[in-house]
């Protein structure tokens, strides 16, 4: 008897050909209510993107068959681990997006060291005059011979590492195992990470949220960064605290944090932060679009559909999530 | 007897203190008129960064013992060829700012692939709302597997070339020779531009601005891009049809000109263009902040004066300048 995959994406059908060969699909955004609830006993696993709040505690309870959970995106912070019991293999797609989103956090991080958006607005302002070339020189940051800071050494973290080589930059890295032979310096736990960021000149997050994450970057954290250090934010935003963030943006105005990914509110990523980052001009925001350019190429879809025919073909899938870290 | 150097710089007298042991410096805001008339005849060396006005051509014409001029700028468009003899041999410091240019122009080419300023000013309207993820996916250009475009493969191309390479990018370069060996692709002459521009996907400019290259980018060459194509420019802004180019990036709002340079008005680089690029949302600019961003490490007039010192001891200088390239 084939197994039953329930799809809670909205992706194109033709994506799951390669997995219906191996087990029957059931797509959630066209099963009526009456249709599901028989179907929820029957069900082995669930290929999720953003988990949908239909799929809550009271119909887990009742997938007593569940076994797998593979999620399309890189962080799982969304899953239910709580109502999800321990023989459930939850996988994310963690490398899926990290040529991406790598490529995404250089950006910011370009864009703060030159000031790009700094710059582009000034000169658009009525009467704008360059201010003179030493002071213009002394704003600007260059790479070559600094410091990069990876917090968070997985798939994004080694894209970051090798641009941050190109850029002629020492790289430190976060790591949770001391790395062996390559160029990067590998530094673990909070002491490490201090070190880390007090000698960094640019510094990317590129984390997961967990219970081991969550707030890790704090006041104490911060302090330690020089005053015209760049914090680059491509993970989540909960790792960074909100309210230590903006007194420190606040108190040492040429220091910059760039970030693609926002504090959530009533469970989702939102652009309206509870402080005014907003009027900020050493904060750069942008909506969350570095995972998004992934699609353009289809990998991300692909990769995780990959994982799920693994543990389909009784294979040892790829990226399990250790839940301990989530509950 | 020591050679006479006039330096027209308000550099640091330190800087120039190995040089005294084999010349004579004078510096020309440090002497009256009536100090600089005599002096004039007996000059053998200029060492200069922008060529000052008050030099002009009769002053030019006293100068009979003129053999050397010096320029601590990489591009040497500002300096008189046609009020200096034949037998003046002119040096610019080509390759002293090519890490920095070449920093600047990956943090300009990054801006508009990423979008950050579009993204950053959307942000921050009051009423955002976060486009879905389909669309800025599409509306964000991925580099790896791309084709970078880099017109002038002097020191910053070659910067350049290292980072689209680190970039996962196919590199076309525009040169003057057929390169040997390296990964990069060569183009030559009108038709070879043609063809590289068809096929970038982000280019960036690099070219000194000389009879050769002065309005290069034109119509025809703008009209072979992608339409959602990139043009950086970090050389000189004239190498660009400033009309042509106005007209290419307001018919096509997906195509993106980011500039560190300016078009040049009663002689000087202006950051109020003569037409209304500032009104456009495709056009990043920055306000020439790319050069000076070496100096903070004094590399340039490091490079310049140790070439000064080479003329002096009477070895060949290095960057001798084709002036027929410039009268």
């Amino acid at each position: 008897m084939k197994a039953k995959v329930l799809v809670t994406t909205s992706r194109a059908k033709e994506s799951f050909r390669s997995v219906s060969r191996l087990a029957e699909i059931y797509r959630l955004d066209e099963l009526k209510e009456e249709e599901l609830d028989p179907l929820l006993p029957a069900v082995d696993c669930i290929f999720t993107l953003f988990w949908p709040r239909s799929l809550d505690a009271v119909k887990l309870s009742r997938m007593k068959r569940l076994r797998f959970v593979q999620c399309e995106l890189a962080g799982v912070n969304d899953i239910p681990f709580r109502h999800l019991s321990e023989s459930v293999t939850v996988c994310s797609n963690a490398g899926a997006y990290s040529v991406e989103v790598g490529e995404y956090s250089w950006a910011l991080l370009l864009a703060a060291a030159k000031r790009i958006v700094a710059y582009n607005s000034a000169v658009r302002t009525e009467d704008f005059r360059r201010p003179p070339s030493a002071q213009l020189g002394r704003e600007v940051t260059v790479l070559k011979g600094g410091t990069l800071g990876v917090v968070g050494y997985g798939g994004i973290g080694r894209v970051v590492e090798t641009f941050g080589e190109a850029f002629g930059m020492r790289v430190y890295a976060l790591t949770r195992r001391r790395q062996r032979g390559g160029d990067v310096e590998s530094f673990r736990g909070e002491a490490g990470l201090l070190r880390l960021l007090h000698a960094s000149d640019a510094c990317i997050l590129a984390l997961p949220l967990s219970k081991l994450t969550k707030g890790m970057i704090g006041t104490k954290q911060l302090s330690v960064m020089k005053s015209d250090g760049i914090l680059v934010n491509v993970g989540r935003a909960e790792v960074v605290d909100e309210r230590a963030l903006y007194d420190h943006l606040s108190g040492n105005p040429r220091f910059t944090y760039a970030t693609d990914v926002w504090w959530s509110r009533d469970g989702a990523e939102s652009f309206s932060p509870h402080l005014p980052f907003l009027k900020l001009e050493n904060f750069i925001g942008t909506p969350h679009a570095s995972g998004p350019s992934a699609y353009v190429t289809g990998g991300p879809p692909r990769y995780a559909i990959a994982n799920l025919l693994r543990y389909l073909n009784g294979e040892t899938p790829e990226n399990i999530v250790d839940r301990s870290e989530y509950v």
